[in-house]
């Protein structure tokens, strides 16, 4: 029996890589700060539940494979609110922006053929993009400039007769990076020009933090209705990642095709969870500017305690709940895994993700990690004040060993 | 832009082929009775419900990617009633049956490898396997000797140097076919000594109708542990087919590793289900005998209706909630569609779904139909009047063209 190629070329999840050493961590009675995953603490809207405890139906039955009418329809809605018009079938209900980005690899890569992503990137795409035999292709770029991307001679450089797509993730994970409108238009301008799929993880969209970008989409550029491939989710808008909600959209009718057979051969999304979902687009507009306040002040608090370690790199994250930074110290790896077994402080510690899994560039983002700031404020900075401990005793102990 | 080969190589689901016509038939006022889908109007157990109604974290937060310990719990105990020994990490909790299949199939098939399916088949195998690059090669079954694939000779005959799995769903979908002792044992010694995984689709287990054979599971047998993958949900089990939670079932550490990277890729399955799911799994063993005594009762009335139409060719099937069966028509597509299109018997028709789609051989069952006995009585009752009357006029009309 064999494993097959494109399996073994993903690589477990490197958020997840140190949940043995947090167990034993757990197991010897200290507690544990979670930056390590983008899983946020705010509350989900009551009106989720509301919808799940009023189904009644003595049936749990399938769905439509698309997608239960009433969440297209609550989509709808909210993107024609960001002057966006969507038809029904340009909307494919999805578990999770996870699913919408497996299907999207599946319909539109074959093995060999390229995908640009700029990295540091979200490593699971590494999964999706292998799952389909593809090769990702990555625009680099590091803490030293900032993680800025847009850069239109660095992406043209890449394309080739095989690039099928470039996929992006904005506001970005892990860098937090949100691309302004020239920058937006000139990737678009890219893509159409070189008869490309421009995949859009917009998910973070309604967490950006300089107003004056408002809620940024790619879905207002009608010219490249063609190329593009918008993935969304209730997740992180909604703090409801536990729904697996998520949606494919794209107004191009071949690509539409081609995820209905994958959505059909899965029959359907959890039908409750789509009921809840419908029911948190009904929120109130204060709702989204609520949320992303509070995140503003987190980024805000560990932005400012980062600064003030000593040889920290960082620039400040324009919207998501990410930071990613260069840390003084020779391998973060190496260094969460000593936070985990060595390290403690009044019994607690803190766990962050180390930043190479997200470089497809070997060597690179070794002293980098990516820091979730998804607890409230006074634990974001008890955890800062961990980090900030943690690197001066792990450096002393460094140069005591050297 | 170019749409994937392995996209293209796809079907769109024949069940749903026909839903135009019958949302016309619909608007016409016809009413339809659909055998077409294997959605069963059992009511789901109302524990399902209490769980849901139940859970009341503040925050609707990721699962464990492997899945929610307390539904993996709940899985390990409902094997060990059948004999089955299971570590937690055994089990990979999953969104359905369908993603179980289509993270299986990413997990072994290489482009161009080979996975033998008897045919008839449940058609979305077809996009699972060819999601992965990988082709089906068909072990031939008809209507006249009953379906039954148990044939070693014709199954060695199918196996090259490229095969890397054999896939079998037991009790069978469409055919309702189930294999005895023996069988079993002999399918999955050609799996041990060709060294293939044996995928067996088990989610109709308990929908056994000759007692005689009791549950049907190929975990008893403990030499093949090494190639064995069940899949399963509670889709069919418990009437819970919008849950979208099932599992893989597998032994082999390689293939759970290669599994989980998928798992994570996709972070979790839905939290609420999960719980609800857990709940499922509570129901106490007589809601399993009476679950099958209702089948049991419906494919009792369906064979028995089927018989008495002249030409039909038909076996009763032993499992599933599914029968296969040729009918004396020239095309089973263009029958169904005039029975939506042309036909009605007091304002009502029947929907149920072609043969063809469920053949990898090209011109096979054509004439056949599979039929899911998943309404009450009367209704099915009621729907086989419907085919008959059908059947008479559609030949009738048919001769008078000639």
């Amino acid at each position: 029996m064999k494993i097959s190629i494109n399996a073994n070329r993903c690589e477990p999840s490197p958020m997840r890589k140190f949940h043995p050493f947090a167990v034993k961590a757990n197991e010897a009675g200290k507690k544990i700060y979670h930056l390590n995953i983008g899983q946020p603490d705010l509350e989900t809207p009551d009106v989720y539940y509301q919808a799940v405890r009023q189904f009644n139906q003595a049936t749990l039955a399938y769905e439509a494979s698309p997608g239960m009418p009433l969440l297209i329809e609550a989509i709808r809605s909210y993107y024609a609110r960001l002057g966006v018009e969507l038809d029904p079938d340009d909307i494919l209900i999805t578990t999770g922006g996870s699913e919408a980005l497996l299907l999207t690899c599946l319909s539109i890569l074959d093995p060999y053929t390229e995908v640009i992503i700029p990295e540091p990137y979200y490593p699971n795409y590494t999964t999706f993009v292998h799952a389909a035999g593809g090769v990702i292709r990555a625009l680099h770029t590091g803490p030293e400039e900032g993680y800025h991307y847009a850069n239109k001679k660095r992406i043209e450089k890449l394309i080739t007769k095989n690039t099928r797509a470039i996929m992006i993730t904005n506001p970005g994970n892990p860098t937090g990076v949100v691309l302004d409108e020239s920058e937006m238009r000139m990737i678009a301008d890219i893509a159409k020009k070189n008869d490309l799929f421009l995949i859009c993880d917009e998910v973070y969209r309604e967490f950006c933090y300089d107003d004056a970008y408002g809620v940024p989409t790619m879905g207002r550029f009608k010219d490249i209705d063609d190329n593009l491939v918008i993935i969304d989710s209730v997740s992180k808008r909604f703090s409801a990642c536990g729904a697996r909600v998520g949606c494919v959209i794209t107004k191009n009718k071949e690509l539409q095709q081609a995820l209905l057979k994958f959505c059909q051969s899965r029959l359907a999304v959890a039908t409750i969870d789509q009921l809840g979902a419908a029911a948190l687009y009904q929120v109130d507009q204060d709702f989204y500017r609520r949320s992303k306040e509070e995140y503003r002040r987190r980024r805000d608090v560990v932005v400012d305690r980062l600064r003030k370690i000593p040889g920290v790199v960082v620039e400040e994250p324009m919207g998501a709940f990410y930071v990613m930074a260069s840390l003084p110290v020779d391998d973060s790896d190496k260094f969460q895994r000593w936070l985990l077994e060595e390290f403690e402080d009044a019994g607690e510690t803190v766990m962050f993700a180390p930043g190479a899994p997200f470089y497809e560039t070997p060597g690179s983002g070794i002293s980098e990690v990516r820091i979730a700031y998804v607890l409230k404020q006074e634990d974001l900075e008890r955890a800062m004040d961990l980090l900030a401990k943690g690197i001066a005793r792990y450096r002393a102990e460094q140069m005591n060993e050297e």
